[in-house]
């Protein structure tokens, strides 16, 4: 048998933790599955006396993160976050010392994600990041290699676990976004500061990393058009689910004729979807290619076991010399991703809006719609607001999205109008 | 950019016409994808004049389909079909002349795959088959590697297409099993002779393969118990549905402490569980590993589009120069499962009987039950059998499967039983 491969590993959170766990707890069959020992031999983070349940004075401590990259091993893991700072020296030092990079940060990757990827190449190393995108669903391997010859024409899915749970906590009980975002920060399910993922960053760092790879394009998260969940009220969900649809957080990318469209915003998803099925802090993800159909792919999406799952599963395969590029390409061979026109793709529609209990209204909102060319093809009317006034909710036919913001637009500063109104694409994929 | 790798394709089916489209189709992706052109050189099948829907004069034709071996590729491509015969003489002869060789028969890998991958491991070829199970899901590269830093705990799924039409289309549909095979078969749906596929032989290759991979294990197909679903009444789906579960043909495989069992049964899923939402022709694959948690896969099982991109996947990895052992390991590093006694699996279970309408046939069958220490959590007489009689369906409480068995072996040639009865697990998976 060859010669271990040599672990340096920088963070050690939860799943810093858990990758030392899971190489003790399998290393036998580890050994068995990569031709060789994965080893652990040195270590950093921020506090040398926490408890993290593993004993780390096997290991060498690196008192200053960074320097990791001088240490002598095969592999530098990234377990510290952040899309700058530390994490980012840390990768570029380690590659440009010779070193194989494994990361968990798919903010980094989002931001800085080709330049790491033309070092890697420039020095011959590998950069994988398995764990970056979905938890413990081997999806960046599904695209990268397992739909690989396919063209893919769509990727969407849900790949925030943190929302997920928010909405369908809210669904199977009936609660408020507020409320039951408390409960999932006092459980630990949320962050104390949560924008990160209830506005739907997360998932779009996420999204730009799954478009790249599905379509062979530069990663392009800036046009990532991002919509959080913190405007969905238990009454939108209610309100889809008399209609035969679930609240979801939808990241999805297709590349069509006018260039690539990202977006991660509250969808409706019809029941008989599987990712209607998608519960809790799940993660999934949906792939189309042009001869393989729809690939569906569900797990954890977060935590401990699932992450480390992934991070490993990225050193088993440096260990058996699988050093291929980090988007499936060289990054000179990606293709420059156009920007297409948001407004033209072509879908129905759930509004809401929140209005004055007063004669008149219905009226003024179906002239609008009207003068936009957007057809409606069901109207309730129904239930006090949380604010006040009354919900309005109608679903419309299929129209591209910029006659439905028209419209919008035409009523916008309406004196009846309480609330901002709610818009959801629903999904017809 | 690398030279060509260059193919030679053992029949020209629908799935061997469907790779030469792909390669058509997704040529400039691939090579992208691959580093390097993937580019068919010479075919082999029975008839050179059939119409295939491709041009076929661009390539050398090999009259004698195991003189592929000889000719000028780096890889031969078998999809004949058979465990024996032509497609193994193919395979050895291929792989002794040092070329790699990707298939997509998962009979001749159930039956032969070790000894073909001791010879691939001799002549340091690469041996794949990722089109073998499951059709153009990547389950066996996710398996593999995307799970590879797991201890897998267990395994399941639905690997046949036409038996999931069947079941999916008689529940939907009310009707019996005859009358839907009858319009499988007229729709090309299923084989003139189903036995392969609806007595479940074609799904225990695919579970047989997918353990070793799974526990890394020695292929074990002789082991695996098979029940195909010739014996499943309309009665039985509508009766597991008002208990709230689906029929599905489950391969499943386990290995625990008393060893290895695989077994392909129909099963009742309940309804919440994700295979019970795997329709129609479609597959899925669980596995569930001691740190990822339970991963989903799921996909078309079958046909040209969806196994031409499991083939290319494998072709794609092998102009990457991915050579892995063919079974996650050395063969030499594979375990001997032992064979644990399928009596000694604890679950509950789903029991029909046929038996004639008089008095005193629930106290015979329950004293039975009584007898064998089988606790019945439920019980529903109703309705007229096909055979005449009536359906007594009950449910128990999880019990070793032993104590079933006997309960249905001491009723065994009871005058009042009209039919066979019938046995089916619940999944408590």
């Amino acid at each position: 048998m060859a010669a271990p491969l040599k672990i340096a590993i920088a963070g050690l959170g939860t799943v810093g933790a858990g990758v030392i766990k899971l190489i003790d707890a399998n290393r036998d069959l580890i050994a068995r599955r990569a031709g060789r020992a994965v080893q652990v031999v040195a270590v950093s983070a921020r506090d040398r006396n926490r408890d993290r349940g593993v004993d780390l004075s096997r290991f060498q401590w690196v008192e200053n993160t960074v320097d990791l990259a001088d240490v002598d091993a095969d592999v530098i893991v990234e377990l510290i976050g952040g899309s700058e700072g530390t994490a980012l020296t840390l990768a570029e030092r380690a590659m440009a010392n010779g070193k194989a990079f494994v990361t968990a940060n798919k903010a980094m990757i989002a931001h800085h994600g080709l330049a790491l990827a033309q070092t890697a190449e420039a020095k011959g190393v590998a950069l994988k990041y398995e764990a970056a995108v979905a938890g413990g669903i081997p999806v960046i391997k599904g695209l990268r290699e397992g739909a690989a010859a396919n063209a893919i024409e769509r990727v969407y899915g849900i790949l925030n676990g943190t929302c997920n749970y928010i909405l369908t906590t809210m669904e199977a009980e009936g609660r408020s976004f507020d409320d039951v975002l408390a409960d999932a920060q006092a459980l630990g399910y949320a962050e104390a500061d949560p924008s990160f993922d209830v506005d739907g960053i997360d998932a779009a760092h996420k999204l730009s990393i799954l478009a790249s790879l599905s379509f062979g394009t530069r990663i392009d998260f800036g046009a990532v058009v991002t919509t959080g969940i913190r405007q969905v009220l238990a009454g939108d969900i209610a309100q889809a689910k008399a209609l035969g649809y679930r609240v979801r957080l939808v990241g999805r990318a297709e590349n069509g004729e006018g260039g690539l469209l990202q977006s991660v915003q509250p969808c409706l998803v019809p029941v008989t979807h599987p990712l209607a099925h998608v519960a809790g802090a799940m993660n999934a993800v949906v792939a189309e290619g042009n001869f393989v159909g729809r690939l569906f792919f569900e797990g954890r999406g977060a935590g401990e076991g699932p992450t480390a799952s992934a991070v490993v599963a990225d050193l088993i395969d440096i260990a058996r010399g699988e050093l291929g590029p980090a988007f499936a390409m060289p990054v000179s061979a990606l293709a420059d991703p156009g920007h297409a026109d948001a407004g033209a793709r072509v879908g129905a529609f759930y509004l809401r809006f929140t209005v004055a209990d007063r004669p008149g209204v219905l009226a003024e909102i179906t002239a609008a719609m009207r003068d936009a060319n957007v057809s409606i093809e069901s109207l309730i009317q129904r239930g006090e607001a949380p604010d006040g006034g009354v919900l309005l909710v109608m679903t419309t036919h299929a129209c591209p999205e910029r006659q439905v913001t028209a419209a919008l637009k035409a009523l916008d500063g309406a004196a009846f109008m309480v609330g901002a109104p709610m818009l959801m694409p629903i999904l017809d994929m």
